[in-house]
């Protein structure tokens, strides 16, 4: 019995739609989760995200622990308080980001050890410590368990040898976890872009049992086709009736395809890194805003929009704002970007509780996919 | 007969407050001007300027004229329509940064030329160029005369070749921007410290006639105690019932002593640049969020103002996103510090109206000035 209901009102296919109840508030499925690495979602205010109809953003345990420290975060009233976001949170549990920031990591059983990519500092995260860091100092509404994410490409072996590993950690986590009523922990299914290790690694998880499931080890190099080849198979292992979780994507079409294949949530660093570099998403795909065809566009990004960013201004001004670097770009960009996702995701939203899912899908292909996004 | 009526409703020894009515807003004084450089005020949304309770921004000529060119705002509907803001625009007339900023810069009687600091390319700016690019191109609200500013310290000889320069630089900006009802003029008193070149200076600005009076050459190295020195005899020199600006000034006790002095506008970059810095400035004076004291304070920067930045953020939050580097630190404050010249101006426009600027100027040394400002 989880403590977060989640409740499926619709679904065309595999493509779902729900509510994800909890106790900052329900999230509608699917949903995409900015991230706000260091306790801000890069160059934008709370208020912004907000108005972009973002209802759970993403905190990352290896920043968060080694600055300001998660100790530090708990002494100042956790994550919520901190940096003033009464929403839901989820947390990952580190292990990504140690394995590809810091200087030196070393995996072994127990833990992972590491050198501090700000300071050279040496610190070891294990299932056991990534739980107190995420559920108890943190404070994060969703917490994930830790795990051994391989790059891409996996031999075989290497891949059956981080999924036995991850489903220890995460026997290990949920142990540490213990039972909660007002946080949520979830598994991360592995196996790299192999079906039977996909498998064995679902019948790992359901064996421990989590509040909701993630689909890791992709997104890390696959490419479009073969991320979606394997959730093909690798989604519908998990069980219906609890979230599905993709980490770490994607592209305005990776959500797209990602739902179709009966994904509940995805996160990505995407629509405001991008944004800082002036490539904006909208639904006919694309744009670099510092191309020379914008200098005397004197249209908005998107009139329709209830976003200020893509509503308010002309891609002119976004234009001279990106060529005299001026940090109010970045902000406008960062902010029409996370909107866009979120239309794209209330959009898809809309479309599979009226059952015209497949038709958004093949309109977008049409709208978006072509111009190359 | 100027476009502009400015209307002064209380004063106090020689500090007053009233209001400057314009087309496309009241102003009231003593008023500080936000520069918006390129148009835009740095690291803010139009949003927030407004919030912090500016009335009226600067935008720099120089700056405009090189990117986007002044042609194309002009294409684009005018500087107003171009960045969104719908009140009043100042700008300067170029002639200051021209000589500040471009690499070679040349002054004839007839123009300044200059190479651009962006791509070196050449450019002139001429009294009746700066008028088109301000007046006609731009859509300025209140235009500023092409001047020459000295540096300091100046020889006398050296300073009132520049005044006589910038005096008939005054009429042919006069003869240029000719009448209009919806626009107003300034003209600018030079004379660096020399009170008897203040004096002849300002005799040339009445024989020209302006809807306004600009106090220049000040806020360029002379120093606090010299420029009060100065403005003790160069304010009251100009008509009591006209605006009167202080270009480019300053910190807030320099911003209380203009006042003290008869001074009714100000500009600034610093308390946008000084916030992208994680310098603060507070009623108790300026702080270093970057300090380590603030690592765990978790006290807004100011509670009781109607600033989001100085309300809804801890020290600690604040002096977190500066040391991680994060953007969202250096826009809000940039926000706190615009917001606190706000109301710093708002307390002194109180204060006058009340016959209590005495007792503010005491308090605000104590409070403010004692801490280092
Ligand atoms: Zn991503
Ligand atoms: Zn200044």
């Amino acid at each position: 019995m989880s403590a977060f209901p989640f409740e499926i009102t619709a679904h065309e296919g595999q493509a779902r739609t729900g509510v994800l109840k909890t106790p900052r508030g329900d999230i509608p499925t699917p949903i995409f989760m900015p991230v706000g690495t260091a306790a801000t979602v890069k160059a934008l205010t709370l208020d912004m995200v907000r108005q972009s109809h973002a209802k759970i953003i993403l905190g990352n345990t290896y920043h968060l622990m080694l600055r300001p420290t998660a100790e530090r975060v708990k002494r100042l009233g956790g994550l919520h308080k901190f940096m003033g976001w009464d929403g839901p949170i989820l947390t990952d549990s580190g292990g990504f980001q140690v394995m590809s920031l810091s200087q030196i990591s070393k995996v072994t059983e127990e833990a992972v050890t590491f050198q501090s990519h700000i300071d050279g500092s040496r610190h070891i995260l294990s299932p056991e410590r990534s739980m107190e860091i995420q559920a108890d100092l943190l404070g994060s509404d969703i917490v994930m368990q830790l795990d051994e994410c391989v790059s891409w490409p996996a031999e075989e072996a290497r891949a059956q040898k981080a999924l036995q590993l991850s489903a220890r950690w995460g026997q290990r986590s949920k142990a540490a976890f213990g039972q909660r009523d007002t946080q949520a922990l979830f598994g991360i299914q592995q196996g790299s872009t192999f079906e039977n290790l996909r498998r064995e690694s679902t019948d790992r998880l359901l064996d421990i049992g989590f509040d909701g499931y993630a689909i890791g080890g992709l997104a890390v190099g696959e490419g479009h086709e073969a991320m979606c080849d394997t959730l093909d198979y690798c989604a519908p292992l998990l069980p219906w009736e609890r979230p599905r979780y993709l980490m770490g994507v994607g592209k305005p079409i990776d959500l797209v395809e990602g739902v179709a294949r009966g994904v509940d949530m995805f996160d990505c660093v995407l629509p405001t890194r991008s944004g800082r570099h002036g490539q904006v998403w909208t639904w006919e795909g694309p744009l670099n805003i510092k191309n020379a065809r914008f200098a005397e566009d004197d249209t908005p990004l998107d009139a329709t929009s209830d976003c200020p960013a893509s509503r308010d201004y002309s891609k002119a001004y976004l234009h001279h704002l990106f060529k005299a670097e001026e940090i109010l770009g970045q902000i406008l960009l960062s902010w029409h970007n996370i909107a866009f996702f979120q239309a794209l995701m209330i959009r898809m939203r809309a479309a599979i509780a009226a059952g015209e899912f497949a038709a958004f899908r093949k309109w977008f292909h049409e709208t978006h996919v072509k111009r190359g996004a």
